[in-house]
C-alpha cells in the first residue's frame, strides 16, 4: 500500500507543479490585460476642432462615472494579481499546499465578480454611446466623438480577457485540489 | 496506517455531507433570488396619466435592451441552478465525488460572471436613469417615471444576492475538495 502511494506521488506532484506554473503564467497574462485596459481607458480624451452651443468640444473618460469605476476596478484587479503572484510562486515550490489554494479560489471568484461588474457596466454605457436610445431620448454620442468611442470600446477587450483568465484560474485551482 | 485512515474517514464524510446540504440550500436561495429579479424586472411597465410631445406616456422594461438582457440572464441562471440541484443531491448522497465538484466549480464561476455582467450592466443604466449625465446630454428619466425606476432598481437586489450565493458556492466546493 505504502509503496504504491509513494510511487504514485511523484507524477502527481509533477502535474501539480505544471499546473502551478500555468497558474503563474495566466496571472501574468491577466496583469497585462487588465493594466492595458486601465491605461487605454484612463488616457482617453478627445478634443474636437470645433464646438457649438450643443456639442461639447472635449470628451474625457471621467465625464462618465462608469468609466472612472472601470479604470479603478481594472487597476485594483491588476494590483491583486501582482500580489497573488507570491502565492502562485509558493504553489510552484510547495505543490502540496491546500489551504492557500482555497483562499486563492475565494479571492479569485471575488475578483472575477468585481472585474465583470466593471467591464459590463462600461459595456452598457459604450453600447448606449454607439446606439443611443430613442425611448429615453438618450442620443448616440459616437457620431461626434468617434475616436473617443473607438478607444473606450477597445479598452473593454483587456477586461474581458481578464475575466476568461480568472475562470481558467479557478478551474486550475479546483483541478489541483481534486487531485490529492 | 489503514486503521487511522478508516477512523478519520467518518467525521470527514459527515462534514462533507453537512457542506453538501448547505450547498443545496444555497442553490435554492439562489433560484428564488434570481427568479424574483427576473419577474420583478420583466413585469415592469408604467403608464403616465398624461403625455406631451417630449415625454413618452409609457415605460416598459424592454425599452432598454440592457433590461431585456437582465431578464434573460436571470432566467438562464435560475434554470442552471435548478439543473445543478441534481448534482447537489448527488453530492449529499455520495460525498466522496470529486470530478463532479470540479465541473460544478467551473460552471458556477461561469454563471457568476454571467449574472454579474447582467446585474452591473443594468445597474449602470439604472444609475443613468436616476442621475443622468450632463456632459453627454442624457437626461435623468426618473423624474417622469418614478415607479418604473423604483421597480427596476429594486429588481437588482435579487441579482446581487445571487452573486453572493455563487461566491459562497465556489468557496464551499473548494473547501470540500481540499478536505480529502
Amino acid at each position: 500500500m505504502a509503496g504504491i502511494e509513494l510511487g504514485a506521488k511523484a507524477p502527481k506532484a509533477g502535474v501539480s507543479r505544471g499546473v502551478a506554473v500555468l497558474d503563474f503564467i495566466l496571472r501574468i497574462v491577466g496583469i497585462i490585460a487588465t493594466l492595458a485596459s486601465a491605461i487605454a481607458m484612463g488616457t482617453t480624451d478627445e478634443s474636437l476642432p470645433f464646438f457649438t452651443q450643443f456639442i461639447r468640444f472635449k470628451a474625457q473618460y471621467d465625464d462618465l462615472p462608469t468609466f472612472t469605476f472601470f479604470v479603478v476596478a481594472n487597476s485594483i484587479v491588476s494590483a491583486y494579481l501582482v500580489l497573488s503572484l507570491a502565492l502562485s510562486i509558493f504553489h510552484i515550490l510547495k505543490s502540496g499546499a491546500q489551504k492557500s489554494r482555497v483562499v486563492l479560489i475565494f479571492f479569485d471568484a471575488g475578483m472575477l465578480a468585481f472585474l465583470t461588474a466593471a467591464a459590463s457596466a462600461a459595456s452598457a454605457i459604450v453600447y448606449l454611446a454607439h446606439k443611443g436610445n430613442t425611448r429615453t431620448n438618450w442620443f448616440a454620442i459616437c457620431q461626434q466623438f468617434n475616436s473617443f468611442c473607438q478607444r473606450t470600446s477597445g479598452s473593454l477587450i483587456g477586461s474581458f480577457g481578464g475575466m476568461i483568465v480568472f475562470i481558467l484560474l479557478i478551474l486550475l485551482s479546483a483541478v489541483t485540489l481534486s487531485r490529492r
